[in-house]
């Protein structure tokens, strides 16, 4: 994509960044997309009440800029108060402004090796010290290891693209052991059987938890995340967004999110058939030869004992299907697979057989 | 509005922060909102109709993340290429982008004295050293002072908040004498009658326009703004926003602008309505005692050559209605004043009247 190596007229950081790179959103194409973890069902029934009867004239005004009916809906939701919770254009600008809210310090930021790669993108763009903890043979994090002099940590519960869970344990003892350091929990795909560190909030000052819409609320395509801790956590993401923009959740989005957060029934449904077809694809991967790491999100991740994974992906594609193949090292036998409908695992499930035929 | 003062986990930053203050968006009670430069008027009617045809289902999947059909929708407009087009999260996020990609520099940033006051917010935030260029005494820019080492200019055309338009001859000299520095035009309100500097990006590279929906676009709610520029500019602000938040603009938003941007009669007969009123308040106001800025904005910029402006702040919120009073030097004298419907502004000359009586 890129169309320019440099230009005279950029800002030293701009050549060095090295930005995320996105799953493909392909635009040709009608392909089985199992590439970047979105949900296969619709957002929840009153996300299309709210587009039926959305007044487009109140579109002229500009938003609250403190999102006050969403903040609060959020707050009751998970039982904090209005001062605890922080939302955002999607939980990408949400860890954005958290990095740069908490991170710029001097000893370095910890996250493990294999992780969201986003992470080191933010350390480009803010000029943030980092230094990777390896997961171990089994793909786990290892706690003891992130014992050392550190300006904050942050780690996905579950972790990506691995989706294993985190104990409750470690992170309870990790949080105790770093009273001076932030400790983000990034919960993108919490809901679908990990546990959340919500409840720690109370405890820990140091705490920020970190959630999005975009999975469990099948709301991708909307853009809103949050952050939940402390107050001075909060007020300190709250300074940055009101120097950066006043107003990043616009009308509609907030509206579509509380109609998201009110139908809990609705959401556990979606949630149990993930995690229920993602049972189902694990077992019939394994069949078809591949080991799969124990997953807590909806996605799983694989590497077949005998193929190239590289070979897998371009195979799939071919026949229509998108994973995610990360060409890095450590991971490059695997494949991150999305959990989709009932029919699209099936279809998976049957290309997949054929090509490893 | 702030919680907390410091906190020991805030990065240095935070806490040096002297964060934007957005004008007033009350929750409590119906005002005549004529405080924050909103249009009186509703969007383009073709808004209503993508909420009403909006498919519900598709927000479970990531917008594009290059906005493709919105960036060819702007380009195709303004008579660009795709490469020469950057959209975000409302002109603030571009903004904010922009300084970041470009603003960085050994030398400082020039920008006027008295003029969009987010400018050194942001300058706070990605520690950009800059200079104020003082107004004249009639309020206007000295394009001869801009005449010295600079790490980039920035300049709104028309000003904010005083309305007053810029040459086009001077901008472009401004473009020529200084080859080797980034100059942002900021055409927030350039549709209400100043001309636009979108025709001088084939000749100069350090041209960037930055626009809004915002204001022209009776769309302030929805959140959304783009750059034009020379590819290799609009490639900086790319290489940023891929840093920070992969998909800024969410499919709703998308789909709104375009519908906004493709009825082109209404967006004129909007902007005439304004101007027209602008032209009857401006005459009002003037009967009334106030010097009026000559303003080529959706607002206008008075003194009343006699009474206090706080006080008659303060008397029109007790009347019901908001104007933006800024407690600054220079222009703690003056009101801004938002154009609103014909009936909002007879309001508004009523009111005036009786509190000056």
């Amino acid at each position: 994509m890129t169309t320019v190596d440099r230009s005279p007229y950029w800002s030293d950081i701009v050549s060095r960044l090295d930005p995320y790179v996105p799953g493909e959103q392909p635009r040709d194409q009608q392909y089985i997309k199992l590439n970047t973890n979105e949900s296969p069902y619709p957002p929840a029934p009153g996300v299309a009440r709210v587009l039926a009867e959305f007044d487009s004239d109140a579109l002229r005004r500009y938003p609250d800029p403190e999102s006050r009916a969403l903040v609060d809906a959020l707050a009751a939701y998970h039982g904090l108060a209005r001062e605890q919770v922080f939302v955002g254009n999607g939980s990408d600008e949400v860890l954005a402004h958290a990095f740069h809210a908490f991170f710029q310090q001097t000893e370095p930021l910890l996250f493990p090796d294999i992780s969201y790669s986003f992470y080191p993108v933010y350390c480009g763009l803010y000029r943030i010290d980092y230094v990777t903890v390896p997961l171990d043979d089994n793909f786990e994090i290892v706690f003891a290891d992130y014992r050392r002099a550190n300006g904050g940590i942050i780690l996905p519960n579950p972790n990506a693209p691995t989706g294993i869970a985190l104990a409750q344990s470690a992170i309870r003892e990790l949080l105790a052991d770093n009273p001076e350091s932030v400790v983000i929990v990034d919960e993108a795909y919490v809901d679908f059987g990990a546990e959340t560190s919500v409840p720690l909030i109370e405890e820990f000052a140091n705490l920020l938890v970190v959630q999005t819409f975009s999975k469990s609320r099948n709301l991708a395509g909307l853009r809103l995340g949050c952050a939940l801790g402390q107050a001075p956590l909060i007020e300190g993401l709250k300074r940055i967004k009101n120097s950066f923009n006043s107003y990043p959740v616009n009308q509609l989005t907030s509206a579509i999110g509380i109609a998201a957060l009110a139908d809990d029934a609705y959401f556990r449904d979606c949630r149990d058939r993930i995690v229920v077809s993602r049972a189902r694809v694990g077992k019939a991967l394994d069949q078809l030869g591949f080991e799969v790491l124990s997953s807590h999100a909806n996605f799983v991740f694989a590497r077949h004992r005998e193929r190239d994974a590289g070979d897998i992906n371009r195979a799939l594609r071919e026949a229509g299907i998108l994973v995610r193949y990360f060409d890095k090292p450590r991971i490059n036998g695997f494949l991150r697979i999305s959990i989709g409908s009932e029919d699209e695992c099936d279809t998976l499930l049957a290309a997949l057989a054929q090509i490893l035929a």
